[in-house]
């Protein structure tokens, strides 16, 4: 087997939190109904994060570049804070510090036409625990990604959010049904 | 842009049919209910073949390699022919000719870690019909991935199957309400 | 043929030059022969780059991460003008300006595990000016990554440079000779 | 770190050697300059493969799919063996067997778009033994996209072949002084 690199030493745990989209203008299609519904599961995301940190699990931010190829990661947040006192909001409590990773993905998936795959490796991760927005689109393809290429992947029931209350129930049971992804409480998730 | 290749010059369609994983033993997990789900959209799934060949679009089996590496897809075919009855009708009634394309997958996605891709690029097409098995799973994540690479992505609603009909309804509606997938019957799919 | 993406209209060149590695701190085996040969080619690459901004063919920078998964571009070009004399030297005569794209890059060739791919295919790109550092490790492997995704490249003979002059000379014939890319001039390339 | 497979039980060795290209009509440019230079080092090739299998280390042949999209490889295999006599020379001798393992390449790399990263972690390997044609070409390919990809890479010195011989001894040098993978006999290769 491929040794896992030693260079990024000083994350312990083997699971990694991702935080999908969340720092975002939400100037898309259903993005009022998507931000109103990440609100109101923005407490358990933040607790979820502080609960990784705690457990010295890497946070790392996978969000995507909105065309922007000529930007970074701090522009993208920069951008999301101005874009409404909402977006605002969101940036606020889950503002990424200087422990967090950054990938900024051109597609849905978080894999797709990234260097996440190399990253988790490089941190010797072989669990996922998924969070954030769209459940029914980013949040899946990522899962999806994730899944064939043999990561443990946990999604906590409270912390995804889709556009409806019925599309993120419906996700929900898909990644339990369908894809045997184990569905928890955000408060039950345990880090190793 | 780049030119697209001519040296695969039979085929004149921009529309290629995805035949995903039908080649099967149905030894797996709900194996027999997906035999039986599938059995009953077995003769749609043979009119889409015919009239794809008749509009020259290119015919792709997609199939797993069930872990077999040493195999080829004419292997493939052979051990679903002695499988089981049901599986040996399968093959029978969508037997690949020697005009079909073959692309062994190793994991629930036709485009991962496979040429689908690049050849569906010598072959200039830009639009994909899925059918097939699993409904959500291979086709899927066939159909999430094609999406990310930019092709237009068409489902006929009577030739996927799930291992339970209720399943089958719930992709079909994924596909239309969060893909924004056009979901059509087989006999009104048009070719171009 | 999948539509070339309209979003990134500025820029009407179907040609890109590629500068990789030359915002650098130079710390690496034969890091200070490598930044020596580089000072000697740096007014042709000052050349090139004006040449191309000209031409309105896209300027992308394709550089290492050097490990700082949590770094952005600017990081990256921050910390190489820190880094000694020479390297602010090559920082300040290629700065990037407000028009020029980044690919962070995690391993050797550009194209690997980056969205590189991608933002070619969005600016309608066909055809890669490569110039930089080191000749026979990130280009050449940037180079032979091009050409599977059937990218026409060109080597301007004067803007690569290797930790040894001999090096530039080996590996200028292998573009030639072994992979049938054309080296000229770079006074000479052709840009449409 | 993610756990390896084990499905594929009978191989034990994490060495893999990986026979590239060698199983061809050699109807390309320089097609029979270097199908000589191939018969001169088969008697090196048959021992080396001899001893890969002794030593329970897996056999991969990595092979170009001639753009044959519809053939499997025994179809590739029957082709070669039919095109000339010196092509079936090289066929007879390192006829692929039951036990070994078979990756249909449709670039030069034998990494890209194949499943052949999947295969190898599946076989729990971590380590390749490069050999066949071109050197360097497919052979240069594939040890570029291996380094990349965190596998140990050996180079037998006297088991690949270039159009010209001083084609051969230059991309060895290349392997040595560029790349930094050990060039040895092929006698002295250690299986682990």
């Amino acid at each position: 087997m491929k040794p896992a690199s030693t260079t990024l030493r000083g994350d312990r745990s083997t699971t990694a939190l991702l935080l999908i989209d969340l720092i975002n203008t939400w100037r898309m299609a259903d993005g009022r109904k998507l931000l109103n519904q990440t609100l109101a599961i923005l407490p358990q995301l933040v607790r979820l994060k502080a609960r990784a940190a705690k457990a010295h699990a890497p946070v790392v931010y996978v969000n995507d570049n909105f065309g922007q190829w000529r930007s970074d990661f701090k522009q993208v947040v920069a951008r999301a804070r101005r874009a409404t006192t909402g977006a605002a909001r969101v940036v606020e409590a889950l503002c990424p510090g200087s422990d967090d990773y950054f990938i900024l993905k051109p597609r849905h998936s978080g894999f797709f036409s990234t260097p996440l795959d190399l990253l988790l490796q490089e941190l010797n991760i072989s669990r996922l625990v998924l969070c954030g927005v769209a459940g029914d689109q980013c949040v899946l393809a990522t899962a999806s990604d994730a899944l064939v290429r043999k990561y443990e992947v946990v999604v906590p029931r409270d912390t995804i959010a889709c556009a409806e209350a019925s599309r993120t129930a419906a996700v929900l049971k898909h990644f339990r049904v369908v894809m045997d992804i184990p569905v928890v409480d955000s408060a039950r998730v345990r880090w190793r």
